[in-house]
């Protein structure tokens, strides 16, 4: 989803409306226990527990939000105190989960607060009358009442007249264990939404609602691209012929910008000794997240995380001379992470990552020319989808050398080398401390898809760090052994998490090129069955990806059930199409009219040629 | 390499000569300690412990043979006798590791026999003069001369005059643990090879020196294609550019086969929970040979063995209707054995396993259809490369139903409609009992390479006990659910074994279109480099796997350079050519003569699009 850029003053609105909605709950369900209250990203939320057999519903929801846009007109003050264990343990004496946290900020030695909301007396009638927004917050006369105390640390409008009355919804109910802890009671959690404007809070929502229709997860066994299977795991897709059909058109275009460039295949086993990992240095850096095995014999082996060691055992088993460099070997395969369970989502985190790595083995001196040919492979790749990248220059984190390989030498000469390449690409680079590769800095290019939300996409890795392990070298013009530098590249990164974006960026409608099926034959009748039939054995014959929907059930349904699938070209054929050898084309522009077979076919085939979007 | 059949009587000829070795040791060297000296195939050896400091020398060989032919020609006669402990410890008295041998066969209460080497008084030179060899092993006179004995169950010649005196040679020493145990002291080995003439000898040492040239552990490397790293382990090969093209030219070649006969690819990830596997059996028939992963939750993984049970969850993933059937999903992947370090061998056996696996999930009244068109594609792929295939009808074992899924019913209607597939196919097949897959009979194909050696390759797999544990079905004509049956086919089986076999098959020199270089242009000198350059071009735009030698070092080194990496087209081009636009052409043939540049295009793209041998 796309986020719209908070200003400075959401936060404060979010905070003291999650006050708001637990007033208002408290004076429906006066025993409610409240528990915590946190601004969240687009809004906040606040949990509750309920005294039993009691739920909260959804017209509560309505309720609720009324009673909160009320107390925002009551232009109520926040006002914040310090207090006591005493004091405080005496104002939430009913509430065991304030007082469980009371107890535990005491043992921290925290200082205790307590935010107040009340009601100065002001009239929402004179509202808009020149009365400043200073004038409301004048601290509490005797006669304000008091609505509302919770214990919280502050970060709230000092009156409630700053909050947009129709920028905030709530939104969901839903289950939450106190403290995220399954051991402990289980709460009731209501979301609210919460924006500058009623415009803001409208574009929100009507930018939800379309991430969701075009969800990967929805979508993706609707489409029949994968599925999931609980004997097989979570976090472990199964790629069916249509989502494998994609996932290859996808790495043969990307294997055409490579094979250009002087590209070579190469293939390895998925596991290793431990012995590759403990030379590249990976093993101490990424033991955790390792799927380990224990042979038989004893040995210990590892799933491999990544494949350059492998790729770099590949270079050593020869002498090279300075000649036969670059060499560039372009590898899609598996990686492996041991995720923990509750960290993976639909394609966006699995445990097994198909990439399409490749590394090039070069002279320093070769360095700007093979990363700008990965430059231009990158932008020819993502410029085919339409999207707009930015790359961003992630760098290692002087404070914390423990989590890279290699000398501060090592690192400022190639953030140097790669800072001055991006200055010569004519690019701008935002720089990111802390982002780089164990072994190296990276170039990484941020995309931005359909919907306007930002996708860390390709990479580019300059790797000074594991030819030095690996002692990788060559033999240079003089005769003498010369070290050598790795650059790596992913064009896609991980086909998984790219596939994920791409099927949102597209919302499934694949552009002709990517469908795994690009056009339906529908004959209007059975009559037309036989030349249905014959219209889709000519597509099939020139190459074209085509199903037949005979006429066992309505027309409009098969037209649907095509639209539903996604399928860009819908092909009518009756009387008038068998008489012409044509076809009635609908396209997702709309009706395209009647097409010769052939004149169809050109089509396709040109626009699937040109990769066409 | 080929096995010459031997004959009955080989086995006692090569145990006596066994013996004879022995006896012409302990006359160079009397103070050697005698270990054991078994038959093996092809021959013979025995092991022996010589004095501290002392060692065999490749001149010891030829003199023990002459020594061991002298034996032979003088008609020595073998005879064996029971003898009690007591004789047994006097006749070994300093041959420690016979004292072993004699106390460990008393504890088993084996039977003790010495067998005696004598010489009976023969002289050869009355050879051929009319004497039997009845007469010749007439028991030893009082006059015989004890000339050897040995600890031995027997099973020798009554008479060397039995051994053909020049169907033998002593073939080499290599070192050996006592009992193969490296905590024992260290043998010396003398090998013999023994057959039952100079012909068949001759026969096998040719077969040997050919099949030794031809070694794909020796010409992997030699040829750039595939090599092992210390770091990565054994049985894990990695695959070079070269190697890795010749890899997916061949699955290229095996899709193009499936593609035809409406094959969908699938992909998977390569591990599993444990639960798939529980359910589909092969956790407890295979749990030894899996590589195992404990989860950092816990959980237990596996990485794949095989993969029907992955693409089982494929098909699984929604209904069926009879009219989709059948489903055929194919799958190029590699699968995961823990084998024994000492088991693995060059690519024939390894620990990561590339299968060119397919599963057709169909109803059982299309599995003669299907399998047919499989069968077709296995003729199809190995007759273009010239092997001769025969099938074998793999079945279970009912003695050992433990090793199998599923009940005897279902087992014996597999086999049956397997049986009369292979008749109405009109094939003869051998029947193999116990050569089933776990879950079902099988038809492997067995096929011979230009050495003559045999190999099983292709397998077509019936399997009605998966269906039945994942509840495969489909919804049939009458809308019921009906179990369906898988049928598992594999063209190449594992790619790494194929590949041993195809490289030692065209002993490297692979036929144009799957060769990693197909053509290289060599100048005859530096000034027909540019030259070089332009029809080297001209070869690469037209898709030919073309290389550039320059002219650096002499053309006579530079054509046997690529006549050693067999490369099948050698261009030379000078004044002649330039001149003509045109290459001179060597080809395996030999000379091809001058060629345009153009026509030899044109042949070699004719050549690979035929897949010409």
């Amino acid at each position: 989803m796309p986020k719209p850029e908070p200003s400075a003053s959401l936060d404060p609105i979010r905070h003291s409306l999650a006050h708001l909605l637990a007033a208002a709950v408290l004076q429906k369900f006066p025993d409610a226990k409240l528990a915590i209250g946190p601004t969240i990203e687009n809004g906040f939320y606040y949990d509750f527990l309920l005294p039993e057999g009691q739920k909260f519903a959804p017209e509560d929801l309505k309720e609720f939000e009324k009673q909160m846009r009320k107390f925002v007109n009551q232009h109520l003050v926040f006002t914040g105190k310090k207090v006591t264990e005493t004091e405080a343990r005496n104002i939430f004496k009913d509430q065991p989960f304030k007082l469980e946290l009371i107890e535990e900020f005491v043992k921290e030695g925290k200082e205790l607060t307590v935010y107040e909301t009340m009601d100065s007396g002001y009239s929402p009638n004179t509202r808009g009358s020149g009365m400043t927004k200073e004038k409301d917050s004048i601290l509490h006369s005797p006669s304000s009442i008091l609505l509302f105390s919770d214990l919280c640390r502050g970060g709230h409008v000092e009156n409630t007249s700053e909050i947009p009355a129709d920028g905030f919804k709530l939104d969901k109910i839903a289950g939450a264990y106190w403290r995220g802890d399954e051991k402990n009671p289980m709460l009731q959690r209501i979301y609210g939404l919460a924006f500058n404007s009623k415009k803001e809070l409208d574009e929100y929502l009507a930018a939800r609602e379309e991430a969701e229709k075009r969800d990967h997860k929805k979508l993706g066994p609707q489409l029949d691209l994968f599925i999931f299977s609980d004997l097989v795991g979570p976090g472990l897709p199964l790629w069916t012929p249509k989502g494998t059909l994609l996932r290859n058109l996808l790495d043969d275009f990307v294997w055409e910008l490579r094979r250009k460039r002087g590209y070579l295949k190469v293939e390895i086993p998925h596991i290793t000794k431990k012995e590759l990992y403990v030379t590249s240095g990976h093993w101490d850096k990424f033991k955790d997240e390792l799927f380990r095995i224990k042979t038989r014999e004893g040995h210990e082996f590892a799933m491999k995380p990544m494949n350059c060691p492998h790729h770099a055992q590949i270079y050593a088993r020869r002498q090279w001379s300075y000649r036969e460099l670059p060499q560039r070997y372009a590898n899609t395969t598996m990686v492996y992470r041991d995720e923990q369970t509750g960290e993976l989502g639909g394609l966006s985190r699995v445990r097994a990552i198909t990439q399409d790595d490749a590394h090039v083995f070069c002279r320093a001196s070769q360095v700007k020319e093979e990363i700008f040919k990965i430059w231009d492979i990158i932008e020819e790749f993502y410029g085919a989808f339409g999207f707009k990248l930015a790359p961003r220059l992630s760098l290692h984190d002087p404070a914390h050398p423990e989590k890279y390989l290699g000398t501060p030498e090592i690192w400022n000469h190639a953030e140097n080398e790669l800072r001055s390449l991006v200055k010569e690409r004519g690019a701008v680079a935002v720089e990111a401390i802390g982002e780089a590769a164990l072994y190296g800095p990276k170039i990484d290019f941020m995309g931005k898809d359909a919907l306007g939300r930002e996708h860390q996409v390709a990479t580019i890795q300059l790797d000074m760090n594991q030819p030095e392990r690996f002692d990788l070298a060559c033999i240079n013009e003089k005769g003498e052994k010369e070290r050598i530098v790795m650059i790596h590249a992913a064009i896609m990164g991980s086909i998984e998490r790219f596939l994920s974006i791409l099927i949102e960026h597209f919302a499934g409608a694949f552009p002709v090129w990517l469908a795994p099926v690009q056009a339906v034959v529908l004959p209007v009748s059975e009559k037309f069955s036989d030349y249905a039939r014959k219209a889709h054995g000519q597509l099939l014959a020139a190459g074209i990806r085509a199903e037949l929907s005979e006429a066992d059930e309505s027309l409009g349904k098969r037209i649907r059930a095509a639209e539903l699938a996604k399928i860009p070209y819908v092909l009518v054929v009756g009387e008038k199409e068998e008489k012409n050898g044509s076809v009635a084309v609908r396209s997702r522009k709309g009706d395209e009219g009647e097409n010769k077979v052939q004149d169809f076919i050109e089509k396709i085939s040109g626009l699937t040629a040109q990769r066409a979007i």
